[in-house]
């Protein structure tokens, strides 16, 4: 039994149910109430001390962090990573890039633009921030001049990664008609087998 | 000949410098004048288009991103990584984090507080981001209650990732003494033979 604890508008447990899904493994979403405090009861925190989502649950393994759930994927699977070792090693340089420049930056952006009431969003870290992300879509939208994917010639975790955040619709400063080259590789991740929207793999927690 | 671009403020660059020297590579540092515009130059974005330090060049091998440099030499070596699957996944777990949540914020952080002029100095952005760092060094200081290192039982790549910024002596609203399982980690990682400080590894930027 393969249970992920997530909930919609996380990106980073969309990393997780997307490379999940499009690797065909059998998994079963398990809602966590994050904005109602549901990641820090003591049940969740026994699950994860970090405090975070997603957590999969696979058999006797509890894995944290989407990229370590990425990864354990790839392992079990033989799917969405490459044969070499330095296009593995590539791969493993886009999931960090992407925690610290991508995700990591654009996750708390949007957090605080959509998630916070109007009046507690800090209005100068949210313009900060978005200067940032400009610099880092520009890196991605240079490196897939000439690419349909980030490394090789197929999916792999480096893309399931990437756009976790990018296909949400809530407003975060990216508008990916900005970005050709990433909204072109955004159409090929959509138009996968299997491939699904965030809030169609995972119940949010804000409307519906 | 093994080359690693840095400059001794980078603590990403550290990163990678203290896994060399802890796992006794033979490397040379490589000044990157990156307070005035040293990562910015064509021939510098011709080594790495995502305009960072550190680079790794080794032999034919062109190596970005702290982490990605790190698993290499552990590939390459043999040091400084576990044996078992589950306890490398765990290693990943933490560089993945360290990413994220520490490295990641406080470097920026470090950066915002003391390499910009004082009048550029976004106050909002700094408080903001001290308070999301005290719930990261939180977790790796309950993480290190009762633990030598962060993974098994001796020092991994998952340690000289974590400590990237921690040594340094700048403020960045970091103070060891309030964390006291991470004071005994840092002493810990600085009584492992061949350690040295960053400024000691790489050219400083400012000052000496």
């Amino acid at each position: 039994m393969t249970k992920l604890y997530c909930f919609g508008e996380s990106g980073n447990a969309y990393k997780a149910a997307l490379t999940l899904t499009l690797a065909e493994v059998d998994w079963t979403p398990v809602h966590v109430d994050f904005f109602n405090g549901g990641s820090r009861t003591p049940e969740f925190r026994a699950i994860n001390p970090m405090g975070e989502v997603p957590v999969l649950l696979d058999g006797d393994q509890t894995i944290t962090q989407s990229g370590a759930i990425q990864t354990y994927v790839t392992e079990k699977t033989g799917k969405l990573m490459p044969a070499s070792s330095e296009d593995k090693r590539e791969v493993l340089r886009w999931l960090l890039w992407d925690n610290h420049k991508l995700s990591g930056q654009a996750g708390m952006t949007r957090f605080l633009m959509n998630f916070l009431p109007p009046e507690k969003r800090p209005q100068e870290v949210i313009g900060f921030m978005q200067g940032r992300l400009k610099a880092t879509y520009g890196v991605l939208n240079d490196h897939l001049e000439g690419r349909n994917w980030i490394v090789g010639d197929q999916i792999t975790i480096a893309d399931t990664a990437c756009c976790g955040y990018l296909f949400y619709e809530e407003p975060f400063g990216f508008d990916r008609t900005e970005w050709s080259n990433i909204d072109a590789w955004l159409d090929r991740i959509a138009a996968t087998p299997g491939w699904k929207h965030p809030y169609d793999l995972m119940q949010r927690a804000f409307g519906a």
